[in-house]
């Protein structure tokens, strides 16, 4: 095996295509339906917030889908991203070990989610579209629709979740810096937010909320779209460059994972990552064990339920099948903003339900320690989200120390935290609580799912 | 030349040596003087705050100094860092110039200090030193050596200049997640500190107070060192690391630059990519103008005189013949925090005195608005000290427009603003206003300066 800790590509192996699993699923993925009709819907029912070519990516069975060259002019900036081999982590944790870490905070945003933000900003401006709008939980999403609202000369508006909007004021601060406005969510300027505000005042918002309201406005206006960060096939898709990159990489380190990590809070930093590896292992050349992260208070994976369920809360979006919590179920205001919505992406949902895909749910305090034990043997502050796959590429670290065994593994670092200092912060002071799950809400939110008749389709 | 957008190094191509510009000086640089007696001190003198292995660097008029391998290996982390082509700057200013820059913010701590934090910690922990004390400014220096501290198992205490301090939370909490101390200067826990908060209770404290503090304690315990983020001789050393790799790459991307800027402080990172190119031009290899750019509000270079002085405001460093506005001197609290220091590196104003390097002084707001041009086009936010570097290079490319002159810019991007995004809401907000100088303060304070007989040496 290679000796190396820090695994580089030259710009010109970015991958010249996404990979698109719905090519290689054994079982078709179940269709998304009309939120009026519950019925399965066509392209065209997409069109009033999404562009053309966002809609075919959405809905295409084609494996590749080949990267526009403006894009990948653009991805030149940062990727292909660092794969780096946590050597310090692995003798802190006198593991045998071999963890390596595909590193994607060395965006200009810090996170994962350039890599679709750019190719929605691109193909919106190719359809001509004036105005972006979105909404974002930690604000990773956010910041990087507008950093790519920049490069693309698009206006974009951001409805950040309201407690995100209050405790991370440096992201706000990002955003505005690449023009866009944010605006915290629930907000007075749309349907949505107003029935929100007038049943709870106070609400501190949700992914949920904040989708419905951006999605409102954008099908109110024809130069209007809008984008979504994660969750949707084609966002997923824009994402597996993540994999297709590591993959390259793991090559050059003469090294295949035993073990894929990902965190999962819409499901793309998890579906770029694995998406790639879960079709080397349907086709069975490789065979690795793939982890979903969830926190243990937003567990869609490990409590929901996999149903027919709407994406946002006002109920404008399809229903899509997913593991999901309840659209009515606002998740407790806990630091990992990025992970608090209440459904998993149907791709996602899918193949684990197909049972190829292991979901786990660590609580936040024990992620935030697994965050700083990777701060100080490899210097990278983790963002919250991204600790909660730290924290089980740790604990699969010390079962391979317990076993004796000197398994490879791979975990997603989707982003750093340099903008979510404040809940170390509050780590340290000992203000971080792991609050009780409340299953009395989530079977509230359970019992209001809507009633699908799914032999229908 | 190479179309590429970014030029990366594999590590193996990490230098194996540091490069000493004393070896190659013309005129030897002045000797550091004793505090008491005003005579030039020897290695021994510096022993009470620096290990044997630094104060050896120090001194040295070697012209290479060998990178030991265990900093080679931490190095790997994040260097060789990238160099990258601002094509999208270049579009947005139409310009036929090339601009290109050579990026610091990947190391862990966001900015090239880990240079020497890293080196000074493994020599100070090979001599056996358990802790280290220093200053901060802006928390670039401090939150990088909180990181080479936890690498090497050294406790690391952490004197923040005050306005910083209360400025930027988030830095602290980078310091916490390290593992190390931080405390705001002037503090009660020196005499140092003490002194100025009898005079100032309200002190928003310099860098030269801060540096008196953690001296002060280094100089109390055998166990104990100091470690300096800039202005002394081996920690610019550390820093040619910057230059040293950026010929390298633009070697890779076949160019040369005819103008290399970095702004300055105590002079680390301009030193840093600044001293390989002068080596070049000392022996006229390559001819290209040097630029160093400083605060106009704490205009060493500019307006500051070239005299011994004291390296802090308690005087209890040597002195040094530099570029200084007078130990006495307080910069008001602008944001760039990491140029507020009083004076400028002995062999950066050496440099200047032989008319090797052209300085160059920029208000604030005019440095924010060079930094937000740059955000929106190659996406990356830049630190308040940094953005004065990027000014000089935009100006550098409208001068090449205007005179229809192609030139080749290289500049170096020496952190991110991530940690800064405070004073980018503060610009937006219109809060950041542009303090005229106050010329009698500079008077006063340079007619403190202390009287030294240079004759004599």
């Amino acid at each position: 095996m290679s000796d190396k800790v820090k695994y580089l590509l030259d710009e010109s192996r970015i991958p010249k295509a996404w990979y698109n699993i719905v090519a290689d699923l054994p079982v078709p993925p179940p269709p998304p339906l009309h939120p009026g009709t519950l019925k399965p819907i066509g392209p065209d029912d997409l069109a009033p917030i999404f562009c053309p070519a966002i809609i075919e990516q959405e809905v295409s069975a084609e494996r590749w889908i080949e990267i526009p060259e403006p894009v990948r002019d653009i991805y030149k900036l940062w990727r292909p991203s660092p794969l780096i081999r946590a050597r310090r982590l692995e003798q802190a944790l006198d593991t045998p070990a071999k963890i390596f870490f595909k590193y994607e905070g060395v965006s200009p945003a810090g996170s994962h989610k350039p890599n679709s933000s750019v190719a929605q900003a691109y193909y919106n401006q190719q359809a001509g579209i004036k105005k972006l709008t979105t909404e974002t939980g930690a604000g990773q999403w956010g910041s990087s629709l507008a950093y790519a609202g920049a490069l693309f000369g698009l206006d974009v508006e951001v409805y950040m979740v309201k407690v995100s909007y209050q405790q991370k004021p440096y992201r706000r601060a990002l955003m505005e810096t690449y023009g866009a406005r944010c605006i915290p969510s629930p907000s007075p300027l749309t349907a949505s937010g107003r029935a929100i505000l007038e049943q709870s005042p106070d609400s501190t918002g949700s992914l949920g909320i904040a989708i419905s309201e951006a999605v409102e406005l954008a099908a109110q206006r024809d130069d209007t779209k809008y984008a979504l960060g994660s969750v949707l096939n084609h966002v997923l898709l824009h994402q597996t460059i993540i994999g297709e990159e590591a993959m390259l990489q793991m090559a050059d380190a003469e090294a295949q994972p035993d073990i894929v990590i990902g965190c999962a809070g819409g499901g793309s930093n998890f579906a770029g990552i694995a998406f790639p590896y879960l079709r080397e292992k349907l086709a069975g050349r490789l065979n690795p064990k793939v982890i979903a992260v969830e926190p243990a208070s937003c567990p869609t994976m490990t409590r929901g339920r996999y149903a027919y369920d709407f994406g946002d809360t006002g109920h404008l979006t399809p229903l899509v099948k997913m593991h999901t919590l309840g659209s009515t179920f606002i998740p407790p205001g806990f630091h990992a903003g990025g992970l608090r919505y209440h459904g998993m992406a149907p791709l996602v949902s899918h193949v684990l339900n197909l049972g190829l895909v292991e979901p786990r749910a660590y609580a936040q305090t024990e992620c935030f320690a697994a965050a700083v034990q990777l701060a100080r043997a490899e210097g990278i502050v983790p963002a919250p989200e991204s600790s909660h796959a730290v924290k089980a590429a740790i604990d699969e670290a010390l079962r391979c120390k317990a076993e004796g065994k000197a398994e490879t593994i791979l975990f997603c670092l989707s982003g750093h935290g340099h903008f979510d200092m404040q809940a170390y912060t509050d780590y340290f002071a000992g203000k971080l609580q792991d609050v009780p799950f409340d299953q009395q809400a989530l079977d509230k939110a359970l019992s209001e799912l809507p009633q699908v008749d799914e032999s229908a389709f």
